[in-house]
């Protein structure tokens, strides 16, 4: 439990300074000035005092019970006065200083050495090369950081290892009034890890909505299935940043990282249920949100607006986010044609008009919070100078406090000239926008998450006619063999094993023997090369297409193996196809993950559309459905133009033994059915290959 | 011109009130406080004075040479008060009021009444229904309007019909600390129009950049030519909202106008440069940026920075935009290495580390300002409480104010603590963000704007070898028989007549006839059934394709002739086209603008991948390459997988020639070639449909 870390009852300072522009003396005055509500003990072993605060020799000297200690020293110091803090029983070290891992080897012997004694001793650690924490809860209020952003107290939590964003993030809410609940930025993460603090602030009750900023996942395992549970009771919002490669090596720059194309975190994402985000100005107006206001129950959003532009760019965003802006019901169209100017527009969106006073927005907001035909309310609010604009803010107020649907408010005004104004609206928690757009976007969020929340996409299926020791054996061969791709016939026994339907097929070492093969599948058929020595067949003419007869399967035979002379030259005569979908299936092994699982359509599409979609194993029947869905060419395999299209269950049962395949076998490296082929009433694979690591 | 109503010498205002809270109060107060250099003349005719100012009891009473009058008086008394104006020699007048058109056939009355009595007296009208203008030209100062939002002086000029979205542009940029130059909201712009007022403020030197705001054009002609000259001078920002039918019904709402699909605006913007924004607060802070900085000459962006996840995030942006971030020069890096702290990163980005003082962002700076590598500087910059933020921002503002090149800044701050940091940047207008986002889309859209100014579309083509009287013939027999859709006959001939190739036909009546014409075109054929009451002819069994002999022909033309029935039936003989890839072609009417031209795949991609584009009438030969890159499936016309493509030019070619065909005939309404057959060495229409409307 990190309770001790977040809610510390005392702190001292290993390099507390008595210089006013040092870290180490900017952490205890950032403490003093949040009013820490426990003591504080600067250690210095020159100086009496810092800022007016007894100060300490050595950490030996101080009292007993310390909570956290910041470390502010050089690296090569750490790991000693990590050995002392142990010695004193302390529970929890925030390292600020750097030159650990990220600076390369030097700083990574550091980095291991104080460690080993935190280990030794059970102390966690938050950091190196860190920013440190912050808590606002009245009865702690630990500015344990050094950076200069002071938050009002809130609901919203933030966590990251990079200090620059997490801190324009809070820089974020602070600019918007927004208060903040927790923050936490750990930079190179040696102990206490990402996952661990989410978990914590997921039991936080004072955590209502989770903030994250990544630029890669360090264990993508863990972090899954923390987020997984997180998610499902409180909304994590996040980013990925270094999505591009020029990014991706930004960040390798500064994290001191490997840069490389990462697919999987956006899929953890989505699997895990975190509401991801591209811009982080969105992801704080949404987080803005997400900390006072209930979620939806549905994505049927009313608008109420004294303007009508403004109303036309919100319904723009709203609708192209999925959320539904439906007509009022006939009780609400009467009720607020009888109770708004005669010239108000009395639609959804309802314009009150500038005139529109505060029984009006009162009216509005009271008759579409009972209309079922309403899950949210969009409110624009401009301030004209001839209403009482203050009074409207006091019924916005109101209703927000009520609870009873989720609102945001756009509010277009000069925050100096309508100080009270603003102030209303901000007391009262409601969520409060400058531009239609971010108010909409905060709302589209809302409906997102409750998207989120409600989706079930069940448990994996486990196929039980499947053979799983019959595979192990296989791979274990190849492994033996020092393979990296397996031979066409172990390629087909693992899928025959795992129930993956392929064209039938022999092995043959001879001409003759490929004919007999042929005359028993029935022509025509198809004769592919198989050699260790022959990773890529099409390319250098090991696969002959269409053969009619025996004479044909003779003579292609002959020539190949004129043309390919490998001493372990065999073919693989197999049924032929001529027609059916061609779509492509596949999976790869991530790191420390599983599998990705790939499917997509075939041929041309795949180099030109790049129609493939991804999934993280395993897939479940749900995943597998949404993968055939997400891809751009979804109609074709449902059918266009009268066409019957294709076996959609042979699809998505191939998508999740496949999973099943690579889970219990994490040995297979890379595994490709392309192409297969989709009938109306079976799916067959017709080429697949399958390498090894091991 | 405009200079009267935009640099007015005097103001009136009928409807002058006593009462604060009333917007002919309002509008004297604003023009007051904001200095307004001439004179004011409140009409009442019940006051002596009106805040403090002498007061006329009419129009007529008033002194001469009355540039402006505003009216805010009940739109029934408009008419008469505009007559007096005319009688007074007023030039321009703004009519806040409302009640005018935007409310039905009432009050559409009242604005044709007081329309024609200005016409007679050469009175320009902005409005009614509006807010009116701004003028910030320190000779000027002229703040018509009853807005609240005081600007400061600037380069940014704002002209929308909606008040609202105005308002919400103008708060922005108060909010940002940005200056603006002229703001006019025209409401019902029964008079004076925006592309009037782009024009005017192309002309105006003040102004560096326009912002435009739009729900649909009204006279999108005017608006492309206008707005084509002028983005040849200064960069135009638009947003365009209601692109989604919802949004469309919203804008309709409040406009009274009519609700409908809108493909034609976005096209408008990008033939005539105009920079087009989804969102309002990207244009914002993009126009923030074009008011100071100058147009990059390329793409290539350098980044400094003092740490490190923002400038991530802003590479990701930069890179996904187009832009490319490139390493340093040799020289700038050996001159970094040796001048930064020895843990910098001296990459692109450029980490001086959140240690790095003024120095080194100087040297940064002036190092890749000199370095060709870079057209444009991103600047992150965190102001860590340890180092001299106030010398770094100096720095950056010398540097920004010398205008070597476009310059853009993240300010990562507590405004409040960092005033005068923040001071600094703003008063030497650098472009200065609060999110790392949000600095890098307004560098993307200055990285944009030089694409679009540099970018020559050329001239269209104009071909000699069509024969327009012969179509106009054609056509006029359609008009007086009274059709829709004109006889297949002549749809070939008008297409044979602009030298668009389809496949050979003959037209018979007989089933003989239809053999001696196969016999003649060679087999195999296609037989199509055409009748004035026969539209979708493959829906009716109207099309039989790859018929391959006499008898097929004969057997074809009588089934058709027994289940057809149609006095008028003939048939179309043509080739057979078995290959080649099927694309569409096509043209649609766009009132008051020209033709929509059309491209894109054929057969299911059409429906599923919907992988079209369009233009506008005339297209260039550089626009109709434009449309061939622009599909999704671009890469298939080329050629992929060892294919040899399609022949481009001749796609191209016909086009320029559809183009240049219904520009000749704007009676043409809707005209397809579906399907066009593509070769590698020609393209071939097999299948066309015009309908006319007069």
């Amino acid at each position: 439990m990190l309770d001790s870390l977040f809610r510390p009852k005392s702190v001292a300072v290993i390099g507390a300074s008595t210089k006013e522009l040092s870290i180490g003396n900017r952490v205890i005055r950032n403490l003093v000035d949040f009013g820490f509500k426990g003591p504080i003990f600067p250690i210095n072993p020159k100086a009496d005092e810092v800022r007016g605060i007894k100060a300490y020799k050595s950490i030996l000297d101080a009292p007993d019970n310390i909570d956290v200690v910041h470390m502010v020293i050089p690296a090569k110091f750490v790991p000693m006065a990590v050995e002392d803090c142990g010695k004193k029983g302390v529970k929890n070290i925030i390292i600020n200083s750097g030159g650990f891992s990220e600076i390369g080897p030097e700083g990574d012997e550091y980095e291991k050495a104080f460690l080993e004694k935190a280990r030794q001793y059970n102390i966690r650690v938050l950091g190196p090369n860190c920013q440190g924490i912050i808590n606002t809860d009245p009865d702690v209020r630990a500015y344990c950081n050094f950076t200069f952003t002071k938050p009002d107290t809130g609901h919203i939590s933030i966590v990251a290892l990079s200090g620059g964003v997490a801190e324009v993030i809070h820089q974020g809410f602070s600019a918007m009034g927004v208060g903040t609940r927790i923050y936490a930025s750990n930079g190179n993460a040696c102990d206490i890890t990402i996952p661990e603090i989410i978990q914590y602030l997921g039991d936080d009750d004072g955590t209502r909505v989770i903030v994250t900023y990544v630029e890669g996942l360090r264990d993508p395992s863990t972090f899954m299935k923390v987020a997984r549970e997180v998610a499902s009771k409180k909304p994590i919002l996040a980013m990925k940043a270094g999505r591009t490669m020029q990014g991706a090596k930004a960040a390798a720059s500064h994290t001191g990282g490997l840069a490389k194309e990462d697919l999987a975190t956006d899929l953890i994402f989505k699997k895990a249920g975190v509401l991801t985000f591209m811009d982080e100005g969105e992801l704080i107006q949404a987080a803005a949100a997400f900390a006072s206001q209930p979620i939806p129950k549905g994505n049927h959003v009313g608008i109420i607006t004294n303007t009508g532009g403004p109303a036309v760019i919100a319904t723009d965003i709203l609708v192209g986010a999925g959320a539904e802006i439906p007509p009022l019901s006939q009780e609400t169209e009467t009720l607020l044609k009888d109770s708004l100017f005669p010239e108000a527009s009395v639609n959804n969106p309802v314009d009150v008009l500038a005139t529109g006073n505060a029984a009006h927005y009162r009216t509005c907001m009271d008759a579409m919070l009972s209309d079922d035909s309403f899950d949210a309310l969009y409110i624009n609010f401009v301030t004209p100078f001839f209403v009482d604009t203050d009074s409207i803010a006091k019924e916005i107020a109101a209703v927000n406090q009520q609870g009873r649907k989720p609102m945001v408010c756009n509010l277009m005004t000069d925050k100096k000239q309508w100080a009270e104004t603003t102030k209303i609206l901000m007391q009262a928690q409601v969520p409060t926008y400058a531009l239609p757009g971010e108010a909409a976007r905060a709302m589209t969020a809302l409906v997102r998450y409750q998207d989120i929340r409600t989706r079930d996409i069940g448990e994996p299926m486990a196929f039980k006619d499947v053979d799983k020791n019959s595979v192990s054996e296989i791979l274990t061969r190849g492994k033996n063999a020092e393979l990296t791709f397996l031979p066409a016939e172990d390629v087909y026994a693992i899928l025959r094993s795992y129930g993956i339907p392929s064209a039938n097929w022999s092995m043959v070492k001879t001409a003759e023997q490929g004919v007999a093969a042929a005359e028993n599948l029935g022509y025509p058929v198809v004769v592919k090369a198989d050699a260790a020595s022959i990773v890529h067949k099409s390319d250098m003419g090991g696969v002959a297409v269409n053969l009619k007869n025996a004479a044909d399967v003779q003579k292609t035979i002959e020539e190949m193996q004129d043309r390919l002379k490998a001493d372990d030259l065999r073919f693989l005569v197999q049924k032929y196809l001529p027609e059916g979908l061609e779509i492509i299936l596949g999976a790869k092994a991530e790191p420390g993950l599983g599998h990705l699982i790939m499917f997509g359509m075939g041929g041309i599409y795949v180099e030109v559309l790049k129609d493939v979609v991804f999934n993280l194993t395993p897939v479940t029947s749900f995943e597998a459905q949404e993968m055939l869905d997400s891809i751009q060419l979804s109609p074709i395999l449902k059918g266009v133009r009268g066409q019957k299209g294709i076996f959609r269950n042979g699809v998505t049962d191939i998508i999740q033994r496949l999973s099943q395949l690579v889970s219990d076998h994490p040995m297979i490296q890379e595994l490709d059915l392309n192409p297969t082929l989709a009938f109306e009433d079976r799916v067959v694979v017709v080429d697949a290959r399958i390498s090894i690591q091991f």
